[in-house]
């Protein structure tokens, strides 16, 4: 099955009718549309981002009710493929990115995506690295609930390591999951520092699948091993106001997955996270949550 | 010249007399002790970490004085080479560490160490990634200062990027710099969410250098290719008491570092961050003062 960057929806709500229904184990092309919406485009200069419109920015594909999947269940997400679009758009908007304080005037560059790279300036290539900035399932709680803080459920994470190759595993909070994605860019650093990367359309493959009464307290990631510098890695993560106590919610949910994959001693889990673990900001921008993620390398588990 | 791990020192302080004065451009091989400065060995036990004298925590080889170096300069540091000892320590103390609420028991593991990894437990090797958790110069405020949080000026900041291959650049406070180092770790994760990594002794080699006028507001690191997803990078750094104001100073610095370096205007040079730059916690652990790191590719400046 193939969808269109055209049905999106740009809030989270459980009361949203789905798409299409996946069973688990199936495949899905879904297209996604950049973060604008179609308000910004390849000949969009910095004034327009005075008027952008946010409540219809970061439009999402979907929703996709998983089949049989219930409150409690764990929802797998593979992403098998992904490719960009031929232009992309990085912006510093005014009031929002870490150094909102600093870079007060509105200012935007047009990127030419080619196969390999994106052109940020001229003369300057950026690798490709894709990735889905959005992705998640909705929230129990009644909705609309706005799509730019993540939360519990996934959303707009901003997590790098989301591209092709990665495995996403997100908690299920209603009946059928209600899974959504979007917001794709062609390279990020981890933290988003000024709150957009290389913003475009995509092409996703996907393949959805269910684990019974399996939802993580917050969703983790089984990264591809080009993300990482010791290969594959678990990321678990952390997801708040605070970037402390995200980051102790990060390690407690990582030991907790190395002791239930090892058999390892809690304590002795906890060892092996300080000496092998990297912990990552992964966004600081999409207020009022940030997400810190803690990397393990997949090899030491085993 | 060769020194000893004997000739340690265990607060920071701009009265020390130095052990030796380096010329610009000299090198020195610098043997280090372990954080215990010897209450550990590789028999110890977990009740040996309710004993700990943490005044006497972290001992650095130095101080060492750079000829002509005086307040407003910048030191520079090349790590040529580094080798680890045969035995390192990990542990859980008591009221220390990121989950200290949680791991409230002592808890000890000896690793032995080999050639090209340290045995954390039965079975489980770690590769080595050999480091230098705290290296600085002396505050110029009056000391003495304690060894455990970093400060502008270096010290405890336990990134794991320094180790061979690195290049760490620190302003200077004092007149001769006063440099020391030591706390070296066979491997550590970023965060270091224990408090500890693999203590050990070692053997590092280093060159100084000395660059007038040049202080950097926060030490900045240019990394080895091996530690970084994307080849050598430039890691600036923000130190302080809350991880978003580190995460912004470390922002900032990079931001200013990029415009040297490139001549990009400022908010090009943040939208550059945003795509390609990674935000790391290097340090969550050393209170009161945390380290936040943002890595930008050094190609991208060539």
């Amino acid at each position: 099955m193939h969808f269109a960057r055209t049905s999106t929806h740009t809030v989270w709500d459980r009361t949203l009718p789905p798409l299409a229904e996946l069973a688990p184990g199936q495949e899905a092309v879904v297209d996604t549309a950049e973060a604008s919406g179609g308000q910004l485009d390849a000949g969009s200069g910095a004034q327009d981002l005075t008027a952008l419109d946010f409540s219809q920015l970061n439009p999402v594909t979907g929703p996709f009710s998983i089949a049989s999947a219930r409150p409690g269940d764990a929802v797998v997400v593979d992403i098998l493929e992904m490719s960009v679009g031929s232009w992309g758009w990085t912006a510093c908007i005014p009031g929002f990115g870490l150094l909102a304080d600093d870079f007060t005037a509105p200012h935007l560059r047009i990127s030419k995506i080619g196969d390999r790279s994106a052109e940020l300036l001229p003369g300057l290539e950026i690798p490709l690295a894709p990735m889905l900035g959005t992705i998640g399932v909705a929230p129990p709680e009644p909705g609309p609930h706005g799509m730019i803080p993540p939360r519990r459920w996934g959303g707009n994470m901003d997590i790098r390591h989301i591209g092709p190759g990665a495995r996403l595993v997100l908690p299920v909070g209603v009946d059928g999951a209600l899974l959504s994605l979007g917001d794709a860019h062609g390279a990020m650093g981890d933290g988003e520092v000024a709150g957009t990367g290389i913003e475009t359309d995509a092409t996703v493959r996907i393949r959805v699948d269910l684990l019974r009464d399996a939802a993580p307290p917050t969703p983790f990631v089984e990264t591809d091993a080009r993300t990482h510098r010791t290969g594959r890695a678990l990321a678990t993560t952390g997801i708040g106001p605070d970037l402390m106590q995200a980051s102790r919610d990060a390690v407690r949910a990582l030991v907790d997955q190395i002791v239930a994959r090892s058999g390892l001693a809690p304590e002795d889990a906890y060892l092996l996270a300080s000496v092998t673990a990297d912990l990552k900001i992964s966004e600081i921008v999409d207020a009022p949550n940030w997400v810190v993620t803690a990397h393990l390398p997949l090899a030491l588990l085993d």
